[in-house]
């Protein structure tokens, strides 16, 4: 991996296609004489090599005198740079014939292709950043909703990296204690006292433990928060779904380029982003297709973080209360219970009812018109939060990558192993290397433990130009 | 339109999507100050205000102290920017969340979205610029080809503006001394010497309709040069363009991005862009769905630069006469006489005569074999020679824009009637007034002479952000 840092890498760092400009970035030992033998322009008779960095300067790419075209070239010297080596980037037309001119260009005077996230890589590598903010660099520029992107950008500036960095400097204190005991080991003395030890393990047990627990929620995060609409034929659930969108079609198109036609379902609700599945009236039936339907209605009540049951509000309140129980949900989902067509009711003798009734079950009642778009605001605040409770985790630090999921896993167990050995009175080596162990799973997280493996992974799944 | 320059605007200047980074440009007279308010970093405690020009500073753009995004702020002071305006650029990650969240935080502070071009029409309101040169940039943004990317990039150095102000320079030396004329009109002196007049307005002309010439070849240029492959049913026609097809292909793919599946006809050769064009074969029917494709056929030929005409090497060469006869092409249409399938004839004897047949026609003949892929790079140098005759103008400057061709016809009419007025002694004031308008039709060009609803038209049609 090393000497692969030698190289001088380049590409198209902005997005695919035609635009009014596109930037190259070229990278490495050789990019400033790279720049130096295809530029000319405003260097005020400086070869580039001498210019200073984070500065711009005016001028042509020239292939053999033939002018590519104008550009702007930004300078970064080592080590203040993205990557940390020097780093020029070329600010041209964005044609793609001139993109792909200059890219050739600086390919046939010494530079290669850069693979995907290699730049990031390099970062990495050169100490500029840690493994879990490099992760975040691509969770970032993958993020859509407002939700996501506040995940990513607490990862990027080191919030996770901090509270597992933490983690693992306690660890350590008490393995060089454990260590100091091994050194003494003829005198049978114990630096490391063991409560404290088995205290500190229990609380980096919770803290990961936590971590853990908010994987299930940054991947909502960052996937869409499931909300099912449930409830009887003709309750109302397509008109209730139609509202949110129509509503949010309108917000939405204030910020041009965001709609996304193919996904009609996903709506943006104050920075989170909702999954809608509408679904298949509930109700006993001998129809066998219709039973396929409600048997699908079942499967996805399951994955649902949220529920909402719309019930016509002219209905008694014990089978709105039937209807709830019907639904076999597990008590982490979240229902709201909608009473619609309320316009055409006794609303408050009905809400008065129907609030009593959910009241013992712990559910939110919400009296609304569908077709009127009475209460729908109502509706949006439910759903936000219940979003917003589920992530007040102590840190507010939220997990969404997969690896560091199973490195979390893998810490765990080897927490469990400690305390056990702890409590089966374990001698100091064998315990060291439960808590070593611990350290390295996290580590892996940060990467302060990796292999070439691990990286290839991480970075294969970047864009090329990070 | 003057005092929209008081706006401050902003735009997405990257092609739409998510990339690695995406740029964001601000312009305007309050664009170091909005960049103030949403910008905290490394600029040592100084106000942006205070910041040379052409330098980038990192750190976050931040919403009420939430950060949105890492970025890089470029700066750019008047009048040293491409609008010659305060001009700022953000360099964010990729994300379209994070574009479209800068953005919106932009014009919540006081931006403005920039309209199509507006960059650009700024600076040429600046006169950082001619018009002429503010087109190419939207022509270079579109070139595909090396051809095409040459104009552009020739235009925008300014080699046409040069030319159409040497033109206007020589006509205003003589509009003064007619003017002077006119000042002693009682007095009956000539100052302008109308020999030398009539002189210098015809080699003007003469350069006006070289540049009017060129637009034909400037158009084909840009959309591809439209070559048609003619002849026989089974000659070789399909056999052919898959040759072509297949080995541009292969050229192609080292260029990453460039080729476009949907237009399956269209191939690079040595920078230039031919448009090819596989026909009906051309015979004697009574079939009236074969002669609809005929008739067809004869429609391309008629709007072909070059024809390939293919014919079986094992027929008669008269009857290879006859066919290029009856194509029925003019004098300015290239043909390409192709003798195909030699491998499998006596090649020589029948070069031979071919070659002393076609000579009398003036045509060029290549012996192929489409199958076995002989001789078709001895095609392809046929192809580029044809199209490198045809731009060898004496000023080598290529017109492509329907405007400018249409500036100059109305110039070119104009010194007709100067010269007409010259032959029948029109007194000075009247002549002033043609050489007057054909001084205007080319300021047209440049921009010295323009309207709202002209620059209007113009930069409705560039992308936003440039």
């Amino acid at each position: 991996m090393a000497n692969q840092k030698e190289d001088t890498i380049c590409a198209i760092a902005t997005p695919a296609g035609n635009g009014a400009i596109a930037v190259i970035r070229l990278n490495g030992p050789e990019a400033l004489l790279i720049a130096e033998k295809i530029f000319s322009g405003s260097t005020r008779g400086k070869k580039i090599k001498q210019l200073p960095g984070n500065t711009i300067h005016h001028g042509y790419i020239k292939d053999n005198g033939r002018v590519i075209d104008e550009v702007l070239l930004a300078l970064f010297r080592s080590p203040r740079s993205y990557t940390g080596e020097d780093m020029v980037e070329i600010s041209c037309h964005g044609s793609l014939y001139i993109q792909q001119s200059i890219l050739q260009l600086l390919i046939r005077n010494g530079a290669r292709m850069a693979r995907p996230g290699e730049f990031t890589q390099r970062a990495f590598l050169n100490g500029k950043m840690d493994l879990s903010q490099a992760e975040a660099v691509a969770d970032l520029i993958a993020s859509s909703s407002e939700a996501a992107h506040r995940v990513a950008i607490n990862q990027i500036r080191g919030g996770f990296s901090e509270e597992i960095g933490n983690l693992r400097k306690h660890l350590l204190k008490f393995i060089s204690l454990i260590e100091l005991e091994l050194d003494f080991s003829e005198e049978n003395v114990e630096f490391a006292d063991r409560q404290a030890l088995r205290k500190l393990l229990l609380g980096i047990q919770r803290q990961i433990s936590m971590l853990i627990q908010s994987f299930g929620t940054g991947n909502v995060l960052k996937d869409g928060i499931p909300v099912v609409i449930a409830g009887l034929p003709n309750a109302g659930k397509s008109t209730l779904l139609n509202v949110f969108l129509n509503e949010e079609r309108a917000i939405v198109s204030e910020m041009p380029g965001t709609t996304r036609d193919t996904v009609e379902d996903q709506i943006h609700i104050e920075g989170y982003l909702f999954r809608f599945i509408d679904t298949a009236g509930l109700r006993h039936t001998e129809d066998k297709i219709e039973m396929i339907g409600i048997r699908k209605t079942y499967e996805k009540l399951k994955h649902a973080s949220i529920v909402l049951l719309i019930t016509d509000a002219a209905e008694p309140a014990d089978e709105m209360i039937n209807q709830v129980q019907a639904l076999g949900l597990d008590n982490k989902q979240k229902i709201v219970l909608l009473l619609n067509k309320m316009d055409k009711t006794d609303a408050p003798a009905v809400m008065q009812k129907a609030r009593a009734a959910a009241g013992q079950l712990g559910i939110e009642v919400i009296g609304i018109s569908a077709k009127q778009g009475i209460h729908i605001d109502q509706v949006k605040r439910a759903l936000v939060n219940s979003v917003q409770q589920e992530i007040q985790s102590e840190t507010g630090i939220v997990v969404t990558n997969a690896r560091h999921y199973d490195a979390l896993q893998r810490a765990y167990a080897a927490s469990e192993r400690a305390l056990t050995g702890i409590g089966s009175g374990l001698p100091g080596d064998l315990l060291a290397q439960d808590i070593r162990e611990i350290m390295h799973y996290l580590g892996e997280i940060t990467g302060e433990i990796t292999t070439d493996e691990i990286l290839g992974n991480i970075f294969a799944n970047f864009c090329i130009g990070k």
